[in-house]
């Protein structure tokens, strides 16, 4: 049952936690953030910098740390700071898949991937309960408020989807790039791992 | 485990099979074209008509089997065949899942029963494996063409979606609508039964 999961998600629908679970009862590594420590380590940009491209994390600055501020050069061709990281990011998830069975989180994995035998599974859940999960799981010293919250739920997909659709030419979530498509409303997080593992034994 | 399961699918994704195959494992009733039978009972239309209603089936002539050939009364109201049909429709539903746990396929279920604690799944798969799926089941006598039976998979999901939209004012195929969402491109109709059970499971 050793596998390559790919794990899209909507932002506050449960893919963290439910990754995590999921490599628990797998055996099997988790990359979440751990990628994009290896896309910093390919581009030698600082963390939290290829974060704030791939994320677009809206509360941090964008600063490059390169001297200068500009783009890696590539085939003596200059890349925009996000087509450098878009690069690495590909070049990493095809390194961590190529090593050993793994769970990837986000990541544009599931295109990256795409002619490799992987279960692609897309997280999803109505914008209420997501909102709540995200406060109820807010870190020390954040505050926002339930409006806050709902907007930067909202923003934090708009973003995501801009990227993938960008750098894919598909369109993010669309349930024609996955597998299965899970609801996190309804469906509590270990009922998703366990089909998870059944569709993973019906691959045999 | 006892459940009620409601199964939305595009046509040609193998819907009514899985729900053989789901009805078989789980000892439950599966109710098909039987919900057919059931509404036929509730409006005086003759079978074949409501089937027409409720499917648009394209190559049937669409004749109600009432006198004059008109919609039925309700309330000292007349109503459109199509608006008797949808609310017998409502009613075989709320019958059948009031009986005894069972799985009803279409006949926009998952919405008429959105206040009850069903299962709702929703079947996909991409354009050539349903065309490819509806040639090799073709009855005896049939013989589409492969454009022709593409042409026919494509007019029978607009027909279902006009159909679900028009009724329920949501969007048939959101996956928001769903519990799971099964791409039956890449998961097999056993897998598929077996992530049904896993679903049911968790939720005890």
């Amino acid at each position: 049952m050793a596998a390559i999961i790919t794990i899209g998600r909507e932002f506050g629908s449960g893919g963290r936690e439910f990754a995590r679970l999921l490599s628990e009862r797998l055996g099997i590594p988790a990359h979440d953030r751990s990628v994009i420590a290896e896309i910093a380590q390919r581009t030698s940009f600082a963390e939290e910098y290829v974060r704030g491209i791939v994320e677009r994390t809206p509360q941090r600055p964008v600063l490059p740390f390169l001297p200068g501020g500009q783009g890696v050069f590539f085939d003596g061709h200059a890349e925009m700071p996000a087509e450098s990281v878009y690069r690495a990011q590909r070049e990493a998830v095809l390194f961590l898949a190529d090593h050993a069975p793994c769970i990837i989180v986000g990541r544009c994995a599931d295109y990256i991937l795409r002619d490799r035998a992987t279960l692609r599974v897309f997280l999803y859940a109505d914008l209420e309960s997501r909102v709540r999960r995200c406060l109820e799981r807010q870190p020390e010293g954040e505050n926002h408020s339930e409006r806050e919250m709902r907007q930067l739920v909202q923003r934090m997909d708009r973003e995501r989807a801009r990227y993938y659709d960008f750098f894919t030419g598909a369109t993010w979530g669309d349930r024609a790039n996955y597998d299965l498509c899970l609801n996190t409303s309804s469906l509590s997080l270990a009922s998703a791992v366990d089909i998870v593992e059944a569709a993973l034994k019906g691959r045999g």
